[in-house]
């Protein structure tokens, strides 16, 4: 059995997140915050407010940007020392207006000619990572940044299920990278080392043509066309900016699981997906039970909600207080 | 034909902003946010987001608060070269405590003594402005101002009429400024030169002593009493401090024309009513069609409320695709 | 007949309070806001706002945060004159993380070895503080602070009541203080000397074992035990982080006073108890009238909801125009 | 002998300052720093952080600009029970741009109409006020604020000298409010009340046309035409924004009294002399001795320098400390 | 003769400025403040404070980035019509990390791939525009940034030159764009065109190859070499980040012409050659002086170090009571 | 040979770090900046700036304040896994006025009862630790806390002497947690299992009664009493607060080491010392040069005077590029 150094490891590009306060427009501000996010690392960080240990694998510049990148995410106890560090390439950078109903929050990405587009399969020594590690995490963003991105993401997945960890894949497509067909000629041949699919309603369908209207029967579709273990579909409505309702089903061993519907108060909801992905791969890593891992995904995703930035700052005591009940109320 | 240099043209005051952050009160408060707003001001700036060359004409004070106010209408595009500078009267100033429901936003006035109030009728070359206009556009704050406040738009009114602008007026009652007998008999004369009456449901009849409830009516006998070409109402309701609700219905060609209630999350209230202005003369000035002057009205309003400060920083695009059903999802 | 300084003398501790900007947590935050809070100073600033004189007793260490809190009480025209200034003992500080659905706002607190939980019996002159009162509060966190603590608030409400000042008491239980029989067996003796109990529904049940359901059953249940003159439970609903409904009932004179349920807008709800507690008792001492005093500490409890900090910025007069259904517009 | 509840009561404006922050100026920024400042009311709180009791009267709007620099003052214990309210009038307003070396900091008032320039001489109840006072001070900005504040200056100065108080007169000219002229014809006659006169080198000459070049003889000279007590003249030089150089030297008992000069690093320079006559006073009235006075003078305004604000939140003990040698170094 | 529209018209890129506050590095902080500045933008800006009219020249992104660059622009007066907007290519960014001594400031440009790199010499209609205008200056930046920027600089300066303007060109060598041989075979045909030459001392060492080691020297075998009206040569010392020393001599009609060196305390020197030009173009255009050229020149560039932010605030009103000696001291 | 995992391990408190923007003080401020800092977590980040990897040991308790103490020290990158959780026990805070010259900046701590005052020797497991580690460090703050503190520290010596570590010690005297003798009496049998004696000037004269007045003489005297290996001074001058000089000299091989001495602009000289100790230790540590590593000691430290916050975020390269001139230009 292997000795195990990472819980997680996670693959992908992260960036620096740029956006005016108080509801102001870019054309209009005169001073920004400062994040730092991505789809794989916020999973990175998710997991390790579970009290797991994550490694997030990237190609960053070495320059101020770059390691104010390093630097937040080491904050959160992700371990930084398989990143890629470049002396070409930019950090990207998105800029985030938050709207309020009916005016939709907009993201502005100015990330091409990123470090991490420009990554090798080789630049990264996958086999030794996989070898201390238990489970493999991945978005649909991280081959859509460039063909040598895609050659890594799928080396990166080969030799982990070749290492013998579990493997999940958020579909995440983002229109602004790629066409649907390419995303599906790109991920299709992926789809097989992937044992936890996760997405929303919508991408299946746009990526991979499906064409089951009721998530279930999407869930059921996607683990019979592919083979994934577990299929899980997250549901958000957003009542308005300042409101939303969130649910996530599951398709595990031949059975649907349902959870019940989350209201929340929106401070920003960036990041809510990735939240579901870390505290559902926490959860079933942790208990080994799909419906548990459901649970802690749809708190821990709700939770996020409630944070500026597009980390989780709630952990696994705050997800079981909230499952079990604990209220509103300040506690004194 | 004339040569358009000025898609629309206004003639008003502009103010300094300031207001408490974060629900404080002026008691409370150690800092200001720093706006600039002036109804006509909102009115010229707003225009000019749909692609229209605009002007604003007015009186301030040459030092660092007129340059500010200036400053502010020139970053929005708006055409300052009318101003007349001054070297006496001040800068108005109105401060702003944002209420939460149940408390009320309260606004604090301090502009008795403004350079504007001072102005008189022959210090804007008004013929020559008008005959590069197509509209000129004022509100019933300006003649409130002073007497010579009044008979420069009695002036101004005039003049555009005689150099074929057409012409709209905000009736924009403020209790603060004249009584309600002072304001009927200063305009009612104003009213022959007035095509379009924008109006609430209350200033009519206040100041006019209308006396209709439903705003259908109310537009129509407005209409009939004083021969305006068009009469538009807008529907304002505050469900509370972070909600509202807003429509306003168009009475033009002898016909009421409706559009559906909006609801909004309101960062900022003021100015919804100058952005309704905005986007109907816009709207008026691009198609021609009541109908779709009411829509951009209504859009442009209803975006105003997302933005904090009197300024609406949406655009014709954003209004078009807001109106095509444009979404609350963040765009990726 | 008594020469009268202060309507109203409170007693207890107030702390250093310091919460992160925006929604953030503390690990999280890189700056905090410094507001100043207890809930007997709550009240005596509260009072003030009605126009009545207060004076605030308490113990402080002679530092700055010792000199910021008695800024921050003489900002709003509290006396503190009577503080006692120790060279031993800290300020008490506690933190706020603001939460939103469904995230709980959580207060972290650090208090112990504050000086005022050092405080004697007789380092206060209270017989010639109360010669020139009307009215003596207090809350039941003060005897929870320590054994001292304890003391001084009996000899306080021993020589008030000898003194012929009026007395009200808020039962504030604070778990993290005491536990409950510590609470009764305490509090139980000091009983006597109160006229006014405030209290929510939960306290009396926890502390002196009350199994009355209904409030209006539990205020006369208290009221026939004690001896109370009157006796008022509020009861607040937390409809989420943004939105709470508030009410409170009195029992006085055989009678169950009701006022009806506010709904309002939350900025930050902490002392809202403390305003009611400062209307009740201003309503209370200016008009003698208990249903008036009800829907004094009514109307400022909920206004209170739309400041942040614990301190409540309305005045009587805002108090007088909300509950003659002062409106939610703009005032122009 | 009289029972004295005020060590001192001052008599001026204080108004609303607001500057930009990080250097910027009006035209530039998007938000302001919120300060109370005038130079009795910063006398009045310097006194009180020497130990001393202080009143300020002034008269102010009942609006919430009124009450915010009420507010202030009662934060560092100054009376405010003799403000009269006034339902006309503004509060004042100045903004301060802060320069850095060669740009000079500039100074924008906004001060007409206030409600102050209003006054009445017998609105005040001076005689009740100076029987329990011991000192009086005023400026030379209170008379010039309008004919009816002079005479409320003039009525002040006698009843103060009547009921025994003594009496200090900052000169204080301002060009802004009035010539030269008539600084002298509104001025002169109020000197025989004046039993200590500070002043810088320049007004003296301008004001009462003396043309003495050494601080020293004009020290003497002013005693001697006046016959004041003492005549205080400070004496400071703006090496740049950031640097500065302080002394002040006092003609007393027919000597003249030198101090040594002291450099500071500016934060904010405004109401450092101010500060000075706070310290003078303070050490006059507490020692009795002219060349203590004069070092606490000095060493309050030195520390002035060093706070961002009009006020001095140094102490009697940070005085003591500073004038002992306390030294530069952290204390740890 | 041609009816001006232009007094100076300028070609550039400018880009997104972004700093941490507070003399963070950019890996330590969590907010930025947002500028706008570019060579040519930042002498744009800075003749219309003399009151001249001016265009800025460029191409940017249709989007939010690309406007606020334009609104920062046009705030300030500069006509932005000529700019050409891109449905390509990004806006440019720079960050600031501001240092103190002995850390020195570090400027990380995030720039390639930007709009205006992609520029083609046709899409300005360059005749058109100058023969509406007196002067047109350019630096040595924009033909740096891509082959076609260049090509599209050296028509703009035949056009110019052409319809009659004066040219000024500012040497502005970039080592992070180009190398110097780069530099000399692109630049020197472009000489030819130029009626007035900048530089600091080092730049036409790099670029020409010159040798002189006195500046006088350097500017008159400028002028000898490629045929200059007039050479210009700024010559700053970083005494520290907080102090520096600026003066600027100008070779003209074979006399050397040398001013004096001002001293200035540093709020940010970034931009301060930029205001040279400005102000030397200005009092060029203005008073047909090369010495008051040269005056107006190092008086803007000097008071410059004193605002946040690339522009220049100051006026020829603050510029000329600059030159007369006007002072320190705070004028009330 | 060992496997070494860490190349200095660091033992001692780091509280929450509280201080006021803008030169308020602390009566004065409505905010206050969050920082974190400790002398030897200030070691602990500082050396990873140069390369090498570190652990910090401590105490914290487990609630927010501990968790952001953590969070800050992961986000540099020190190994907090071997920190010590507690239920009880609290954070301790220190407050900073930030002085202008004359007024001295002021420390207000509040660290009594914190967790690491209770940590017993055996809660940590030095053994398995300092087999893993090249280099043990600590202050002599960490054995002031309190006596287990200081059996703790003496475990710690003991062990890291005996599993093959050199170990260095910053005297830091502080006068607010134990007298000189205490400080004598308990540090005294230490100094047996140090290689390496950091101090300044005063601490060894106070706490083991050396009386050499020239630093030359105390370093060689220190040496020979207790056997150090290596001993520096740090030799610190505050001119202002605003500007300082520094520099040290070391003790090592029977010589004397000299620096230069180096100009400072202060943004916060808090943690320079502990500046010193990284870089001083990471010289050592990399090049086994004495003379070296005083010079990487001084530039460290110099380089720290230049960042709010005690962490330093320079890096190796900073200050190789600092040592060889690097200059006070800005690179473009």
């Amino acid at each position: 059995m292997k000795e195990v150094l990472y819980d997680v490891v996670t693959f992908g590009e992260a960036m620096i997140r740029l956006s005016p306060p108080g509801f102001q427009r870019l054309e209009q501000t005169r001073s920004l915050e400062m994040n730092v996010a991505g789809s794989e690392l916020n999973v990175a960080v998710g997991v390790t407010r579970f009290g797991l240990r994550s490694a997030w694998v990237s190609k960053l510049p070495r320059n101020p940007l770059g390691f104010a990148i390093r630097n937040r995410a080491q904050e959160l106890a992700v371990d930084c020392s398989h990143i890629v560090w470049s002396e070409e390439g930019r950090a990207g950078i998105y800029f985030i207006d938050f709207g309020a109903a009916p005016r939709p929050t907009e993201v502005l990405y100015d990330r091409s000619g990123s470090a991490i587009s420009r990554i090798r399969p080789d630049e990264v020594p996958w086999r030794s990572l996989f070898e201390r590690a238990r489970h493999f995490h991945v978005s649909g963003i991280t081959p859509a940044l460039s063909p040598s991105a895609a050659a890594a993401t799928a080396k990166a997945l080969e030799t982990a299920k070749e290492s013998g960890c579990s493997v999940s894949y958020d579909l995440n497509y983002r229109s602004k990278l790629w066409r649907p067909e390419d995303a599906r000629r790109v991920q299709e041949p992926l789809m097989d080392y992937v044992d936890i699919l996760i997405t929303n309603q919508e991408d299946p369908c746009l990526v991979f043509g499906l064409k089951e209207e009721r998530a279930e029967d999407l869930a059921e579709a996607m683990a019979a066309s592919y083979g994934f273990k577990m299929v899980v579909v997250t549901l958000k409505e957003a009542l308005s900016f300042w409101a939303a309702r969130w649910t996530a089903l599951a398709y595990s061993g031949g059975e649907v699981l349902k959870d019940k519907e989350y209201d929340v108060e929106v401070v920003d909801r960036i990041g809510a997906g990735d939240s579901f992905a870390a505290g559902f791969i926490a959860g079933w890593l942790e208990t080994g039970d799909a419906r548990r891992a459901l649970q802690w995904g749809n708190a821990f995703a709700v939770l996020k909600h409630t944070f500026p930035g597009d980390f989780n700052w709630c952990t696994r005591e705050d997800v079981e207080t909230f499952l079990e009940g604990g209220g509103r109320k300040v506690s004194r």
